[in-house]
């Protein structure tokens, strides 16, 4: 991890703009302020492109896409690509339907993106490796890496498979993060949520894998330490809890420094 | 209630398909997570009859409903009925505006429940009786066995009627419920997520009453437990607390055993 | 700051018909909910009219409008002009793209606001002022009241100017209010809610300049309530105790009188 990635988020306080899925809407747009940037989720197709120019980065996901959303996607995506900022595609269920795995397919047809992030069925799919899912989670298993480098050359792109240990893959190497917690996974968006923290990231000057590295070992940190409390109960104080979290120091999620107060 | 069917909810994991309104989607995901099973919530009629085919239980909301969603929830409602799946209606507001009775009328013309749930004014709507209503708020009282029944034989449908007193008929069988607090409808979705551990209920293989009894007293067990703890004081942290209580066991929430410590 | 308002606003629970933004939705509603008043987000141009019909006030919020949602907004503003009940909009980030400046544009051309409430840019750009935005953030400086007493005179309306200092112009008059936190600019629709909260203070029968001040002044005490509070560590736990605030008496937020357990 590197520190000076999160400071430099919290001194440019990046704009992100999202097109998402409506469930987890809320939750990432403070889980994104707790971290330190700025959210927007402007989904017209009337604006979605203008608002990529005023952005950051641009992040896509399908969690709840409609065929008439597409085209606001593809026009941020694209809008991102050419003002030259970060885009991230996060495939979400893309298993699950035929409409899913194609909407992803135009997506990518149009758009350049700069990390391609998702669970293993996810990026198994992309692959076109066979892989057990239920709804848009994945339960089956298998080669990771293997998914994740076919993916990186398909797409000419940075690959995150997010899980129980994270793999990163950029050109053709492999890292690896082992912080988090499964109580992410009982939170509708954790998932949603580190694409995000991702995005933020990766709009400072410094390496991709440093930025994606960053972002996944910080979030992981996040959940153990919300966990590690004694007020959290379950998902629900857990969640309030990891928000809090995401706006902390790493030193105070890694116990090397104590939480100050905000209450002066 | 019959515990051992929250433990098979929570072995099984089972997947329910929502078709629901936008401001509730989080905390009923949330709370769908927190009980035990998965939520997924496609509602584009390119897929929602494709991810209702890999369902446990299809849960059809129309709190916010436009003209363009109906057709999405009529096809997922059928594809349960096809697949043979509960199929779970809620009413939202139907007094309130014509359009709404007019789309409950729609989707039932077409997909046939296997529970109906709503407040006492919806039900009472559904039964052709006159309810005092203000937004999708019920407001007015009279006979609710009545109305339930009424609608039970209309739409050959067992009915859940939420309130102070939950009433439950199945066939021309009435059952009640008296757990639950008020502070459930302090919460934006309190209904809505009802709806949702019922479906989660409904997938198991025991009777629909066990299963119905099972859901209304387990989510009023949680929130009288919720509203019991020190550190709530208000909705705000009550919302918190009683996701943790949705995820934990029914003997904790009757006080018959203590929660053990997730920080371990 | 009149508590009577808001002793009002609980006696009466008005009915506040919310045309808004998805983000920020269910926080809105468990805020209104919390305050004591009744919130419907009837979204649909097959309703809104009609539910405006039933309500004590309509919200008009173009957080992330689409071309297709601007009907019913139009609507639901006619209907609540025709039945004379107050009608509130936030033009938010009406600068960030040419898109949501003329979305609002089309809306006051139809609609006759009560009060236009925004952040300094937003008022600015409704102004014709320059003013730096970031998103749908304001981030320059300049002479908010002037701002304010330009659009006052151009739309015929009251004006609240949101921020460290809330400016409220009626007519030619400027109130100001000085409670509040920066917390809330870190949890998403701490804008949103607040022009809710302004609503369910509209619907009563005293001044407007009484019920605005009500409004900004107590929301503020809320959210200084809320972070003095020692369990509040970061904007998640924030969050859930701004809540509950919003539900206390003024008294108990100005440390008059302490809260009674609501576990009795």
């Amino acid at each position: 991890m590197n520190e000076k990635i999160i400071q430099k988020v919290r001194e440019n306080i990046p704009l992100i703009h999202h097109l998402t899925n409506a469930p987890t809407m809320n939750f990432v747009a403070n889980g994104t302020l707790a971290f330190g940037a700025s959210p927007v989720m402007a989904k017209s197709i009337d604006e979605a492109a203008d608002m990529a120019k005023n952005a950051d980065a641009v992040y896509i996901n399908i969690g709840t896409v409609a065929a008439e959303d597409i085209p606001a996607m593809i026009a941020a995506g694209k809008a991102g690509n050419e003002k030259g900022i970060p885009v991230l595609v996060d495939p979400v269920g893309n298993a699950a339907t035929p409409f899913r795995s194609q909407a992803v397919d135009r997506i990518l047809a149009e758009v350049k993106p700069t990390v391609i992030k998702g669970n293993a069925g996810e990026i198994a799919h992309l692959a076109g490796m066979d892989w057990k899912v239920k709804g848009v989670d994945s339960v089956g298993d298998g080669n990771i890496e293997d998914a994740a480098k076919l993916v990186a050359e398909k797409y000419d792109t940075a690959v995150v498979v997010s899980g129980k240990t994270d793999v990163i893959c950029v050109g053709e190497r492999i890292f690896t993060n082992d912080t988090g917690h499964h109580y992410l996974t009982l939170v509708t968006g954790g998932g949603c949520l580190l694409g995000s923290i991702m995005c933020s990231c990766l709009s400072t000057d410094d390496s991709i894998e440093e930025q994606l590295l960053t972002a996944v070992e910080f979030y992981g940190l996040a959940a153990e330490y919300a966990v590690a409390q004694d007020h959290v109960k379950g998902p629900g104080t857990f969640m309030a809890t990891f928000l809090d979290a995401l706006s902390m120091d790493a030193a105070i999620l890694k116990g090397e420094k104590q939480h100050e107060s905000i209450n002066s």
